[in-house]
């Protein structure tokens, strides 16, 4: 006798949203979903191990960026979560159009599936209070409800949307009154008092089925545009692209506005999770363990009489000494000094530093890059020359390519590479190297079964990264 | 007919001094007269322009110790200041013995010279009150005085000592009534009021043979402890290595205890010389110019609303926003964070460093080592591997030397290098490398008329400074 095993809920991570509100650390080459703010694991990484540990939860749909595809597929990877697939927005057009083109192909995947969206750069504490929600929010799915997650609040907040509970309903659940947009600190105040309000989390559970339905009836426009981009979607090695011109046009609109503010529909689970969007470094150190000072600090810090701080270095060793309520990041490029509850000003600085040539890049990249091989960091820039650390993954191989200004020497450190210069191909082992003059054709490849690491050093009259032609690459790249 | 020349004033400086008050840009390895605060010069180079700039000094004589003389010789060279001579004390003595030697010193190179004594790590403006104050000094000591320099106080100072003027003398020069320690905020107050007061800058002129024989009236066992350690003293390169056990006999004195405070022939010139001793971080703030919020930066600094601040960096781009009275110091691989107003608090934070066997190199030295051929900085330090920047003086030679742990690659990317290896020379010009296997003889050398630079790639289990068999060396090192 073979047991029914029941579907299992497809998660959909929404994974492209750029924001620099944890500069230094984030940048719009590296959104906050992909930093590591505590333990060993990144934002997005533990929403996948949240999602991996719970055995009601399929293999996750992940919608991202053209820019972030390389950083998903990788720290996927790293975690062992294998993903059901990995979309691609051709341009960002807010919540509303990704969310339905993933349930598009959820549906695609199993018809009617029961899904659960949720954002990837939020911290979740999973205890008694979440799973009981997520089985409300089931069972409400299950009866047809478009769920979402109502926050209890801690405090009478003024950056989160509010939802008012009305009705309840068989499940456990509540009929959604109404939305209430991000308030003044008045409104919020009185939303706290009258205890009928919770916060908007931004996530999701519902079967494809009602949903596409109540979009069709409410966003008929997004739907015909995103069906569009999904029909004409393209696979790309492992990941989905979707048709540019159909999805450009669908509108750019959240979820919320297009959908859940006019279905009849709309559910609320009121849940007291223990749940932060850690939105801006105050809400890091309110969602962080405290020293006996309140401070939060992670990395090398040496603290003095501190308290109610934020201190995170990932390079330099950080020395803060007779202040309190002061916010201290230091990346590997760049430092942030102000009072950590003012933290949420840090995108008007991001803003000048984005407004200026010679420091725009602070906000842009990160010293490390990530390649679908590998990645490299810069780690001395001098005159004429440019020192690198390269890492390249085990059976990964980079382009055939070539330089018209610059020669490299490369010193394996750790691992075997395959290099072929020219016509030749050698394996260098650790602590040997190799030397491609200007101009010629090269290709480097890692054919062992650990991280291969070099050290680079560039010498040449020009040493932009734009300075490579791509002969042949199995990335698809130029 | 021949103009007679007076004969020139030779300046003693005082370059010994430790010290981290300006953590973590001084460290005990580079102590704060070897630090760019503002500009382009140290204190110490600022020191040598400014004596070279006046034709009546000659060239100077540099005490210092045994650490920094490497440093001392490479920064006179860089701004073409020729030293009589570089002492080195053997071991730490305060003030006295130390300006008594470089004095009999002095007395050797022309019997009964003027000198002026004066610290390297002070900032001075040259002005009108700064020429006249020494115009001062020069016909006082030409009388027998033994003359320090009064600094008009522009502010109750508890920093530092005071000097009460008494009788005018014919030079225009004051009899030195008395000498006041550092006083308690009321006594600087009264003296502040008082108006016969000023701070005692450390600074003196005099001639060798009123000098000497003061000082053989009232602190005979110095004179007796430092004529031995001059008598056998030895050459030693450009240096002149005073006798270790005949210096470290002498008492470890300040000369204002030993001798100021109990010659009747101590006299002052009080100026308004725009001074600083730069001995704490909010010094170097008052010290410096400031931006119209009253804050002083420098480096890759963007600033918000910040008033009142010092932000300094020599490294990461530092943004800070909504603060004011803050220190923000940023240095290759450490930053301080406090209160501007306590920043002479920064020494306790410095002890617990020091106390902490992983944090204390940061107190000790800088990433960027220099040695007599040149100098080298770490820029990455892998398990097993490490890449440092090497930099060799024009027709300088390392020692011939090996290493039991590990291999090196050097790639040559500015100048030309002459290097060694085993029973092989061979010359590498701008982007050629070579190979040192673990265990091999080899030596560097730098023939050419430009700095040679390059980038070293070590590879092995045990990388320490310490794993170098000095076969040769040109620098009497082992």
């Amino acid at each position: 006798m073979s047991i029914p095993v029941a579907p299992k809920i497809i998660p959909i991570i929404l994974a492209g949203g750029t924001g620099t509100r944890l500069w230094p650390m984030s940048r719009s080459s590296r959104a906050k979903q992909f930093l590591t703010l505590s333990g060993k694991h990144s934002l997005f990484q533990e929403t996948l191990l949240r999602l991996a540990s719970d055995p009601r939860y399929g293999a996750p749909i992940v919608i991202t960026n053209e820019d972030y595809r390389f950083l998903v597929a990788e720290q996927a990877l790293e975690v062992s979560v294998p993903l059901a697939t990995i979309m691609l927005e051709p341009v960002a057009r807010n919540t509303a159009p990704a969310i339905v083109a993933a349930t598009l192909v959820a549906d695609g995947l199993e018809a009617g599936a029961l899904v659960h969206v949720l954002p990837s750069d939020h911290q979740i504490v999973v205890d008694h209070a979440y799973r009981a929600a997520i089985d409300t929010a089931v069972a409400a799915a299950g009866e047809g409800a478009l769920v979402t997650f109502g926050i209890k609040p801690t405090e009478p907040a003024t950056g989160f949307g509010y939802i008012e509970a009305g009705d309840a309903l068989a499940s456990g659940a509540f009929a959604v009154k109404r939305f209430v947009e991000r308030p003044d600190a008045e409104a919020a105040q009185s939303m706290i008092a009258d205890g009928g309000f919770s916060w908007n989390s931004g996530m999701f559970v519902f079967s494809t089925t009602h949903f596409l339905k109540e979009c069709r009836a409410h966003a008929p426009d997004i739907v015909s545009a995103v069906e569009k981009a999904v029909a004409g979607a393209t696979k790309d090695l492992d990941f989905l692209r979707l048709d540019s011109l159909a999805f450009a046009a669908a509108p750019n609109i959240s979820i919320d506005y297009a959908l859940f503010e006019k279905t009849d529909h709309a559910a609320v689970v009121p849940a007291a999770i223990d749940w932060s969007d850690l939105g801006s470094w105050d809400a890091v150190w309110k969602a962080g363990a405290h020293d006996q000072g309140g401070n939060l600090q992670r990395g090398p810090v040496t603290l003095g009489a501190v308290h109610r701080s934020l201190v995170v270095s990932e390079s330099h060793h950080v020395v803060v000494d007779g202040l309190e309520d002061i916010a201290v990041l230091a990346s590997e490029d760049a430092i942030y000094v102000g009072r950590l509850s003012s933290a949420q000003n840090v995108g008007a600085m991001v803003k000048r530093l984005k407004a200026d040539s010679a420091t725009r890049s602070l906000t842009e990249t990160h010293r490390t890059s990530y390649r679908p091989w590998g990645g490299y960091s810069s780690v001395l820039l001098g005159e004429r020359f440019q020192v690198k650390r390269l890492f390249v993954h085990p059976g990964k191989r980079l382009s055939l390519q070539k330089h018209h200004h610059r020669s490299e020497h490369w010193v394996v450190v750790r691992g075997t590479a395959e290099v072929q210069v020219g016509d030749q191909t050698s394996v260098l082992r650790e602590n040997e190297s190799v030397y491609i003059p200007q101009g010629s054709v090269h290709r480097l490849a890692n054919p062992g079964k650990i991280r291969l690491e070099l050290v680079e050093v560039q010498t040449g009259s020009y040493l932009g990264e734009d300075d490579i032609i791509r002969i042949e690459d199995e990335f698809g790249r130029r």
